[in-house]
């Protein structure tokens, strides 16, 4: 019997929505999808076109559109796998999006003999991916469509890095800030972790959606590129805390709270308007670092110690002037002693902005991978910072912390890149990066 | 001014439990816990008495209890980080525990010199240890104790690999199945995910909570032991899908359909009556095998062909002669040309039990680390199957699915160890491994 052709799995599978019949057992069934979804069935691999040179891709065209997805959210059962968070707009999402639980940061470095068409190649089938899995659908020839069905607020974000610029050789429309950060006394980098020409950003509520969202982004265009580095992030599981609640680092310590507010702060700080660099208008920039914590000895030093490196308390995040999380750090107050309540080289101390324009959105998340050869932990943060302009609101902060942090002694910078984050797309005709590559081929 | 002593943030840190004032902004705050629990202020470090070794260990005792968790879980809002699963029962957690999201295994070796105080002294920690932490409070000596806070249904289980019982002079009355399984054509086997002295295996629903748990696990035995490695696995979100539906894999099938009840099953096929091995009375045994997934080339099948390989369909997981999940395959069914309807070839054909011994309780998870140069994916399966006796359940169906299985082309035993799962303690005077090692230092 040959594997495929008459047998009854075979027969059975004509282009129908299926559903499942009523079963004996009380277990609910699997999320299923339309098995007309189901690429296999289709006379065109685009993995084959792909592999034959990425001229081909404008033949495949993206005149798709999306099927409206089924009906998966069950308020009353609070089951949330299928939520889904827009794909198409002004920006990029996975960046004011309200984050997510899990995160897979892919750097990837074009092979050699890349030129504008393979990065617009590329470029056009992450969008079409990209689109499709965030709204539950599968992507073009994904071989498992079941995956595709619980998205959990999928989001992918593409960023560039001046090696994209140099092999579409459009290095004159590159951000002046598109370079790697200035080497910093307390880095110990590794260039495994180091700048690379792309990076996808993979975020969702299910490790199974980033997971395979990942696989479906990488092999269609694995021709290509190579992956540099892959780093998965993680904080609080949806729904293990009231929704909104600032997660906690590996440190302990709530992390996350003095931050841009996307209603009213992300046009100023986050969003590029375009002035400088036309191509960019509604895009950003990612400064993306690798940071260890040195857990072992950090924990040797006592609880309100801790609190004074950094500024705040480690129950609530209270500033140490104040009594709740969000109550503004007086930075001014001093103790009866005239000695100041947050001391001058506390974190916050240091970080706070000194002038307007040194804000920026951080959306960082924890890692823990498997220790090393006499390790206990190998965690830290791989922390992320968008911003318009790296040179005048990121780096006058690194600067500061770089010079002078408390919280220096027991975190190590291992990794940094920094990346140009294209416009969001609003039609289905449109990719990501065509402001910058239109017409460059 | 000193790091500790008069600052503002110490003088508040007397022990009480904090609640949090109302707010300004909307921000629900963040989980607290009682500030009693930190540990930091108590004049005796556990670590320090392990570092000086585990005899020292007595002296602790077990004399704690345990405070009742603030209620935590609020089912209008469904928040269920407070969630908890029992530590205290005539079995150890995590193996008839409805399966969680996350989980991480740990192999660990002894140092050399471990003897039977060793092996106690830790036992005894990590029972204390996971108590607490299960029940949704810091570790003693926890320096993250807000860490604990949202369990997510924490289980921890302990397991021990032959090495244990060497160094505690107890090899006669290791259970005779604990030994190296076969090897097997189909392995690869990589030592560096091979067989350990003890294994920690820590489930939750939350990455927080195992990535917490195992640290306070390992930090405090750190100088008794060492980590050959650590697996971390996922499955769905909780709450991504109905309750009660099964995985999926990453090679997209559902996975876990056919395993034992443990309402009706499980005193028979999982839990030791202690007939053989009287200190094993109400234990079980793990093999935990890592099987790494070839999807490059799996991918390359089409559907239907995916679908004989395994023996049942991609979207619902019905068995090929039925309709739906839980439907009996039904073997002996032939198609009109008298070919056998499910391959006697296939996954499950070759899996199911050949009488009715040859049955065990599978709880995998998927894996997906880093690929590695050249590859797309580093991805498979945590397989993990619960017996009481690995030569008369397991061997057998591993052997026929070594000598034949399909699926075989496209999955390769990476990784494979066996482990001897005590029974679970019902008191806290009690700890995981007393019926194996009280009396014998
Ligand atoms: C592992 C490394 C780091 C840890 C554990 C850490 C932790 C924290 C914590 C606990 C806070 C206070 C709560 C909050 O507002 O989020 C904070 C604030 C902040 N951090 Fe970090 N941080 C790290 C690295 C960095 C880096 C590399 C930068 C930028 C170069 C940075 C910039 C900031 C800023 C701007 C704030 C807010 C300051 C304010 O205005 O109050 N942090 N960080
Ligand atoms: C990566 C490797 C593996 C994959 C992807 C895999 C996948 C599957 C799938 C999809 C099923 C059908 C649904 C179900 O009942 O769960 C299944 C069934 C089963 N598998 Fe595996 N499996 C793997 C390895 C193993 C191994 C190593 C064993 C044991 C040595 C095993 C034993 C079983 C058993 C006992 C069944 C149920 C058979 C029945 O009675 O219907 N599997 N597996």
């Amino acid at each position: 019997m040959p594997l495929s052709g008459t047998s009854p799995a075979t027969r059975r599978s004509t282009c129908r929505l299926r559903t499942n019949p009523p079963r004996a057992r009380p277990r609910p069934p699997p999320i299923t999808v339309a098995e007309c979804e189901n690429p296999s069935s289709r006379g065109v691999s685009r993995r084959r076109l792909l592999g034959g040179g990425a001229a081909a891709l404008g033949a495949t065209g993206l005149g798709w559109g999306i099927h409206a997805v089924a009906e998966r959210v069950d308020p009353t059962a609070a089951i949330d796998g299928g939520l889904t968070e827009p794909f198409f707009g002004t920006h990029q999402a996975g960046i004011a999006t309200p984050v997510q639980a899990h995160a897979q940061f892919v750097g990837l470095d074009l092979r050699p003999g890349a030129r504008a068409a393979t990065l617009i190649g590329i470029l056009k089938v992450w969008t079409d991916d990209a689109a499709r899995l965030a709204n539950g659908a599968p992507a073009l020839a994904d071989t498992e469509p079941e995956l595709a069905a619980a998205p959990a607020r999928l989001t992918v974000t593409i960023g560039l890095g001046s090696g994209a610029f140099a092999a579409a050789d459009v290095v004159g429309d590159q951000p002046p800030w598109l370079r790697p950060l200035p080497a910093f006394p307390i880095d110990k980098l590794d260039d495994g972790w180091g700048q690379t020409d792309l990076l996808l950003q993979v975020c969702a509520d299910d490790q199974m959606a980033v997971a395979h969202a990942v696989r479906v982004l990488l092999k269609n265009v694995r021709s290509l590129v190579t992956v540099r580095w892959s780093q998965h992030g993680f904080r609080h599981a949806r729904r293990s805390h009231p929704e909104g609640t600032t997660m906690r680092n590996l440190m302990g310590q709530v992390d996350g709270t003095v931050n841009p507010d996307p209603a009213t702060d992300f046009d100023e700080l986050v969003w590029d308007d375009g002035a400088g660099v036309p191509w960019l208008a509604g895009g950003t920039s990612l400064v993306l670092r690798r940071i260890r914590m040195e857990l072992d000895t950090w924990e040797e030093i006592d609880r309100s110690g801790r609190e004074l490196i950094v500024g705040r308390t480690l129950d609530t995040g209270a500033p140490l002037t104040g009594s709740s999380e969000n109550d503004a750090p007086d930075f001014a107050a001093t103790d009866r002693y005239g000695i100041p309540v947050i001391p001058p080289s506390s974190h916050i101390a240091r970080a706070q902005p000194f002038g307007d324009r040194e804000r920026f959105h951080r959306r960082a998340y924890n890692y823990d991978d498997a220790p090393g050869p006499g390790q206990t932990s190998n965690s830290g943060l791989i922390f992320a910072a968008y911003q318009r302009d790296v040179d005048a609101q990121f780096r006058p902060v690194q600067q500061r912390l770089a010079e002078f942090d408390a919280l220096n002694q027991w975190t190590t910078p291992i990794g940094s890149a920094v990346y140009a984050i294209p416009p969001g797309v609003t039609s289905v005709e449109d990719y990501l990066g065509s402001s910058l590559l239109d017409g460059r081929t």
